[in-house]
């Protein structure tokens, strides 16, 4: 039903502006540079934008038109959404803001009634919109310098708030996570958090699902969709508004009833979601649930090449709740037998700071043979020459297998940070906190009991 | 007594290499690049390295040697020591590894005596030394590109791990964190943490000191001199080998004895030290408490142009047990006659999507009117195309009236993450998560309660 706002054929987008500065440039520019379909400007000041013929309005369009993008001042969109209807467009996406959280609900109760006349599903107003990284749907009209967009993954991201969601997007990109959907819903006039998840649920691409909630109208509903879906995909939810604070502030932001913080958290809790406290932890789970196997078990084997961190880590994993596996002999016996005297192995295996990628290949091939260890956490620290950057391909190699999580840490400046990055981008999680990493492994293992993967 | 290890005005490096592979080439090279005073190779093998007349021994070097850095294989060391004794050079840091934590406390033991009966002050063995961001010594022998050196600043930092150390100092670096001192200090066979803490509390470079420890053989001793210093400097301790797992993985890398966490734990809060769970937090710590006043009160004033954003960080707030300021009328109206009408004058003032450099101009400078707000915490979404690169010298030169501590918020890719380290290197801290913010502001509050400037 709502496929097409994802997956349209041709697209109309509704205010398109030959000045780079306008939201309609921006758009229309994303849906040309990386679009497929056929892409069509409307806007009757104009014959051409962009190298593009412009329609002076939607019904002009000579062929059918699966998804219009809206981006015109308010007062014009009951009359642009009107054509819309008459054309047979059956997919909106307002972004224009303007409606009803700046008290103008008679406008935002005209495009109910026109929406409804014409059976219309609307996404918005006052949003920024969809983003689909393997469509290249784009109604996000932030700049491309200043807000990256990330590559293909399997990550799907739900926000009521555009710019929590928009920073969220940048900065995933520039991290290399990788996402299938990102959707603002913005005042949710039609289309809601609910409708939204229930699409996700069937949604091919979208292992796991993200989630920045203020306040729902719908509550047994969103429960119920919840319940359902997180038996099938991890729904990691950020909650804004749980405190007093909080929920004041989210009141004169979205207007949003945050609803009392216990009742969210119980109702969350109970529908099997995973609650993040902030926005860094919902991808640290994202990340993990998305790209690695669910462990069978707690017991985690940490390889490093500084034995600092692995105190650091043995630390973090005592205080949530994991283990530190016990080694098997042969796993110790087989380690030996390939590393210098000097290197220290043990949980963790300390491979010492002149360590190559060989010995780590060595540490990683051993760990995955060991029944004794359910998740591995490599931590590489790229200050020390050894370590070249085919470690890249070697975790990668073994983290294609699928057969345990392999989570990695490192921590440093930008050369650390380009591996960091190209880990990321070949499917490994990488932190640089071991502290957030204790707590992702500790999430997605609880995740894995949830759903009967692990004890 | 320790300061020639810091501000020597001549430096010999024994085992100066010309292969660049070799740690005593790169530490020549340091000290060449950014050393102001003299500096003098020793190697018996070479006439020449770096374009620098080599000496066979220390003990040929014409002038008064202040400092010497030995990186030679183990067993060459106490022959090397011996010189320096005869040669006067009464300060000497030994980067070489291969003692007491691989079983050769037979070499380390010499090394004992021969410091002993020459009356030098020793730094290591085991160590990756010291890195003086004003002096430019430089003994971290970890090649630039991957180890990048921090700016000049008044945070210094005391490790017990060469590793954690320096992915500490290369990612401390990136961000734009200024230092004064850095020191891994290794086996300890002389100059030990507490020797380092007392040094560093007369140092006037240094107004935060940071230290990761896993174990202490001076338990007393390291407890008087916190006890004592933290009533002048905040020192903020990640404490290593807390927990059983940790504990036992910190024995077998420095051999420490980690001790019980509890009796850690009481030994630190007694002292006054402030804990650090993990390393970025540390640094949370560090950075608001060397670049920030302190505040006279919990009651926190949020500017912002996201609503979201201003929710989050309202939650965290509210959960680290810090308070909303409740903005006085005459701030609200002044506030509410620059800015246009859609947006949101309360705390958080939401100066919403649309807002410019001019418009949080006026919300800082009424926040640090107003006698209601403590802290100005404020948050700036470089996703939209308002905010221009401006809004760094405006946070910036608000930050330096050192009226009110001012923290900053961003989130995002490239772009943003420039803007990011400019705001660090004009001294406003800046963090990438609410939840962190508010609990390094809530530290920086005790700091302040327990300093009495605060209630």
């Amino acid at each position: 039903m709502l496929d097409k706002f994802f997956r349209p054929k041709s697209v109309a987008v509704i205010g398109a502006s030959t000045h780079p500065n306008k939201v309609g440039h921006v758009i229309l520019w994303n849906f040309i540079r990386g679009f497929k379909g056929s892409v069509y400007p409307v806007n009757p000041s104009h014959d051409t934008v962009l190298g593009l013929k412009c329609y002076k309005t939607v019904k002009d369009i000579p062929e059918d038109v699966d998804l219009a993008v809206i981006a015109i001042p308010a007062e014009f969109v009951p009359s642009a959404l009107k054509d819309c209807g008459k054309k047979g467009v059956k997919h909106v996406i307002i972004v224009s803001g303007g409606f009803s959280e700046i008290g103008r609900n008679d406008l935002e109760d005209e495009i109910e009634k026109i929406r409804k006349k014409y059976n219309i599903r609307v996404i918005g107003p006052n949003c920024i919109g969809v983003f689909d990284a393997y469509s290249q749907v784009d109604t996000l009209f932030m700049p491309r310098y200043r807000l990256e967009r990330p590559r293909k993954g399997r990550i799907s991201f739900v926000s009521q708030s555009g710019a929590v969601g928009s920073a969220i997007l940048d900065w995933a990109a520039a991290k290399g996570f990788g996402f299938s959907k990102f959707i603002s819903y913005g005042n949710a006039c039609d289309v809601d958090e609910v409708d939204l998840l229930d699409y996700l649920e069937k949604d091919k691409t979208t292992g796991v699902i993200g989630m920045y909630i203020e306040g729902t109208r719908r509550g047994r509903e969103l429960y119920n969709s919840l319940k359902r879906i997180t038996k099938k995909k991890p729904v990691i939810v950020i909650k804004g508004g749980k405190t007093k604070a909080g929920s004041k502030a989210a009141s004169s932001h979205t207007g949003a009833l945050a609803g009392s913080a216990r009742v969210w958290e119980a109702m969350l809790k109970q529908s099997g979601a995973i609650i993040a406290d902030d926005i860094r932890r919902m991808f640290n789970y994202s990340r993990l649930l998305a790209e690695q196997p669910l462990p069978k078990g707690k017991r985690i084997g940490i390889v490093t090449n500084g034995g600092g961190f692995g105190v650091i880590a043995s630390d973090a994993l005592e205080k949530y709740g994991l283990e530190l596996a016990n080694l098997d002999k042969k796993t110790i016996d087989v380690i030996k037998k390939h590393v210098p005297e000097y290197a220290v192995v043990k949980n963790p295996v300390d491979l010492v700071g002149d360590a190559d990628a060989h010995r780590y290949e060595i540490a990683l091939d051993a760990l995955l043979e060991d029944n004794n260890v359910d998740v591995i956490l490599v931590l590489i620290l790229f200050q020390t020459a050894g370590v070249q950057s085919e470690i890249i391909d070697i975790i990668a190699s073994k983290s294609d297998q699928k057969k345990k999580p392999i989570i990695a840490f490192s921590a440093g400046g930008d050369f650390t940070q380009v591996h960091m990055r190209m880990l990321e981008k070949v499917g490994v999680p990488v932190f640089d906190s071991l502290e957030e990493a204790a707590d992702a492994i500790k999430k997605m293992y609880l995740y894995s009991v949830s759903v009967g993967n692990a004890e």
